[in-house]
C-alpha cells in the first residue's frame, strides 16, 4: 500500500461523541435523553433536500435549526429564540472520543489530517477549540458546496489539496461514507465506534467493505500507518 | 476596543519571508537574486486579469506558473517542466519571520487564527507544515473566490466563520489590505516588514491608517490583545 498524503476524516460519530453531548445540552432544557437522536434523525433526510438540488446550497448549522424547531414543535417544547440559538451551538461542542487527540497528534505529525465532514466551517472551527482536535485545514462539505456521499464533497476536497483522489486516505466509522469515497478512488480505513448510537448499536459494528485499513481506534490507526 | 473573535492574517510579507526563501530556491538554478523580485512584481497584474473578470477564478498556483514560465523566457533560460513545477512549489516552502511561530502560538490560544491570504488552499498547507504555522483554519482566496483586495475575500472569510466583519481584526504588514479590510468594518492590526523587499524596502515602512493596533511583531500583537 502506498502511503497517502493527506487523511481525510468524518467528525460526527468518527471523532466525536455526538449523543452523548447533544443528550447533555438537550437535558439542560429538560428535554429527555431520546431528542438527541430525535435530531440526528432528520440529519439525512435535510441534507437529501439540498443533495437532490430541491433547495440551493444550505450549511448545516441552518438545517439543524430547521430540525430543532420542528422537533420543538413536535415535543410542544417552548423555548425562546436565544435558547434555541444557543441549544443548536449543542454541535459545535461536542467531545471527542478518548483517543482522537492523542491519534490525531500522532498522524499530524506524519500527515496533512482534515475534517471531510458535512458539517460547516464555523461549526467544525468551534469544536475544533472546544475539542482540541489538531487540524491542519478544514475541508469537506462548505468548501465542496456538496454534502457527502456526493462524490463533489470528496473530489472538490482532494482538489483543495493539490492531490489525486488515490493520495487521500479517507478514515470512518461509516460503511455508506467509506464505500461511497472508495467508489472513486480514495484509499478508505474503517474505525467502529460501537457505542455511537448507543448502547444497543446494531450499524456499522464491523468493517462491510474491503478497505485499506481496519483500526480499532485513531491510536491503532497512527499505529498501522507507521 | 472589543476583542476580536478571529485574527485574519495576511501571509506573503506578513507571515513569511517569501524573498529570501523564493531567492534561495531559484540561486539552486543559477537564477540570480532579483529573480524572486521580478516574479512576485508579476503578482497583482495576474491576479487583477481574475479580479478584473477578465478571465475565470483561478487559483494562485496557476498564476505563479505562468509567470514563471513568462520569466524563464524573458531570462532565456531554459529549464525541464520537473524543474518548472519544482521550482513553482517554492512558493509552498517559505520560511517564517523569526517571531511568527511563537506569536502565532500565543495567539491562538485566545483566538481562532486563519490565513486570509491570496494564497490557493494547497499552498498554504504545504506551508504551514514547512514552517510549523499553527493556522485553526484556512481562509481567503480560494474559500471566498476572490482576490483580496476585493471585499467578497474579506466578507466571505468571516461569514464561513459566522461571524459579523466587525468580529474579525486583520493582520498585515501592508497598508492597503489594511485599509480594504477597515473599510468594510474589519478591525485592523498592522504589523510592519521593513525588510519583505530587502534592505532598500521603501513601502509600509509605517502605519498609512487609524488602526486599531501597530505591534512591533506577532509577539508584541499577542502582548497588545492580552
Amino acid at each position: 500500500m502506498p502511503a497517502p498524503k493527506a487523511l481525510f476524516f468524518d467528525v460526527f460519530g468518527t471523532c466525536v461523541d455526538w449523543r452523548a453531548s447533544v443528550t447533555r445540552a438537550a437535558a439542560a432544557y429538560g428535554l429527555q435523553p431520546g431528542f438527541a437522536d430525535d435530531w440526528r434523525a432528520r440529519y439525512q433526510p435535510q441534507m437529501e433536500t439540498v443533495r437532490s438540488g430541491a433547495r440551493p446550497w444550505t450549511v448545516l448549522d441552518v438545517l439543524h435549526r430547521e430540525s430543532l424547531d420542528e422537533l420543538l414543535a413536535a415535543y410542544e417544547v417552548d423555548l425562546t429564540e436565544e435558547q434555541r440559538a444557543e441549544l443548536n451551538l449543542a454541535w459545535h461542542r461536542l467531545d471527542p472520543w478518548p483517543d482522537a487527540v492523542e491519534g490525531l497528534t500522532r498522524l499530524k505529525e506524519r500527515f496533512v489530517i482534515a475534517p471531510v465532514s458535512n458539517g460547516n466551517i464555523a461549526l467544525i472551527v468551534d469544536m475544533a477549540k472546544h475539542a482540541g482536535l489538531p487540524w491542519d485545514v478544514v475541508l469537506g462539505a462548505e468548501v465542496a458546496r456538496a454534502y457527502k456521499p456526493r462524490p463533489e464533497a470528496y473530489l472538490r476536497s482532494a482538489e483543495a489539496l493539490g492531490i489525486a483522489p488515490g493520495e487521500a486516505m479517507m478514515v470512518a466509522a461509516h460503511n455508506d461514507d467509506l464505500i461511497a469515497a472508495g467508489a472513486i478512488g480514495l484509499m478508505t480505513a474503517f474505525v467502529p465506534r460501537p457505542t455511537e448510537h448507543g448502547p444497543g448499536q446494531t450499524t456499522d459494528l464491523r468493517a462491510a467493505g474491503a478497505y485499506d485499513v481496519v483500526a480499532t481506534d485513531f491510536v491503532d490507526l497512527a499505529r498501522a500507518l507507521g
